[in-house]
């Protein structure tokens, strides 16, 4: 890249879909202002070429969608709305990311922002020696109040998702294993490079003000549902059975089902029949909405199959071993 | 790093200082309220190992220290007060940095933090075959209506910086070039090492309600300057004798001064009855103030030197060229 201050002019947004913009980027900082009645929401996330995409498996523009999305994601989680986003992008030296892909990756997530009316209101750009990181800050809202967290599950809750598990593990296994190129259109592929986080899904439960612990699906169904049952101090008893996917005749369903992740489908628990409301209030909007257990006294997460119930590992990627 | 858990564990506040805190780390995300009569503040700023810093100049929590401080100091640069920050940090697999190393730096950003009752209120870890990068959010406040934005110069007002410049430059060359060692006290070292925000000073200004143009002096006097006239469409003129250092005697004064930058001081340009109002309010406080300069009609930045004019490049640090 040969200039850094135009770069940053290129990819900075002419106006602002927020009335809450005071000054968006180009001073120090952004200003904004919250609304009345709503808690703000922080999030970021990190995407690291060659830990968590490679251009094997992802083209620029799906690279920047999905570094959004997994922040988008984690707003989603807490049932709010996301709002704006900031980007500390680190880019090689070497030149093995063109300008041109640099502002695919703005493009990917300007695209998915637009959807949401979110505003890119700040970021920072350097260079390193060696992989590209692309570090992505969200700014999101939620009415006061409500608290989806995962402290909030109780014995006799119903543990529901929100849509089918395991695509982007099998999507990954194609681009890594089996050939696929990041480029050519496949529906697992697709789940892996451009995952759609369930915003919507979050603000029907948050608008229903029910108590619910609720966790976006990055790590694995098993390992967030661990996370559930040790913030909440509970058991998780999920059914095999019962859990969606996409993925009947291929050997390693249950592996990317329950420890793939990515897919940032949400799991959520809240009480019997408050599920059946969310439930009602789901379909009413077109949404799915699956029952895959329930929430037991004790501990740890707990998989029935045919009859026959085992202890579930958590199992999800841990960054460090 | 054994358990990335454990370790986000190990550094994640057992309590907040700040009381609009309504859910912390240990969720999706954070959770948190505004406050009425203020704005909200938000920036991202990155360091990459070997680019920003290294094991040469600087030691783990000196690295944390200043990953935090460049981005309080873009608070301070919009006269706000820092509230939050969220950490992504992305680690090398080959265990150049050590579990210690990694809880220094959330130590050096944890030690600055508590000087202003800041709240860490997420992050984000993960691994990278490479060098490590830390990438820092921090939200704060500023009272409603204060917007001391790059825009906001006129011709007739006068240019003050808020401290010395280019120590950080020299204590770079020390570190570099001169064999000073990254945990040896040296007054030039510290800071580059551990630079501190000028929060008071920010803060000063944005109470006093005057029409202000603000930056944070990183990229060097020059560079900033530049940003201010640009912005403005207006002519900045420096003069030498008048911009505060503590170099007297060193060969490379001037360049470090004018284009060094990481000082952290603040720039400004306020009327002229605004800037002596100004000086009053910072000696009340004990806080240095210079007049260095003036603005004019034009654009462009000079530098009148024993009485002769010569223009000023920008010259700051463009991290593509």
């Amino acid at each position: 890249m040969k200039d850094e201050f135009a770069f940053i002019r290129s990819i900075q947004p002419g106006s602002h879909h927020q009335p809450t913009v005071v000054a968006g980027i180009g001073d120090d900082a952004a200003l904004y202002d919250s609304e009345d009645g709503w808690h703000e929401i922080a999030t970021v996330d990190t995407l690291v070429e060659d830990i968590h995409f490679s251009k094997k498996t992802m083209t620029a523009y799906q690279t920047g969608h999905r570094a959004l999305a997994v922040n988008i994601s984690d707003i989603a989680a807490m049932g709010g709305r996301p709002v704006f986003y900031l980007v500390a992008i680190t880019v090689p030296k070497s030149g093995t990311w063109t300008e041109d892909e640099l502002g695919d990756i703005y493009r990917g997530m300007g695209d998915l922002a637009a959807k949401y009316r979110m505003d890119l209101i700040g970021g920072d750009t350097n260079s390193t020696h060696d992989k590209l990181v692309v570090s992505v800050t969200v700014i999101g809202r939620v009415e006061k109040g409500v608290k989806l967290l995962r402290t909030n599950a109780r014995p006799g809750d119903s543990v529901f998702v929100t849509g089918p598990v395991g695509s982007s593990a099998a999507g990954l296994d194609l681009l890594l294993n089996k050939g696929l190129e990041a480029g050519k259109e496949n529906k697992w592929a697709a789940a892996h490079q451009t995952p759609m986080p369930q915003v919507q899904a979050g603000r029907i439960i948050a608008e229903a003000g029910l108590r619910t612990a609720l966790n976006d699906i990055s790590d694995g169904l098993a390992s967030e549902a661990h996370e559930i049952a040790e913030a909440s101090g509970v058991t998780i008893e999920l059914e095999w059975e019962r859990i969606p996917h996409e993925l009947d005749g291929e050997e390693r369903q249950k592996e990317w089902a329950l420890f793939g992740g990515e897919d940032f489908q949400l799991i959520g628990c809240a009480g019997k029949e408050d599920a059946k409301k969310l439930r009602q209030l789901f379909e009413k909007d077109g949404l799915p909405f699956y029952k895959i257990g329930t929430v037991t006294e004790g501990s740890g997460v707990w998989l029935t199959e045919q009859g026959e119930r085992t202890r579930l590992d958590k199992g999800g990627y841990n960054h460090f071993t």
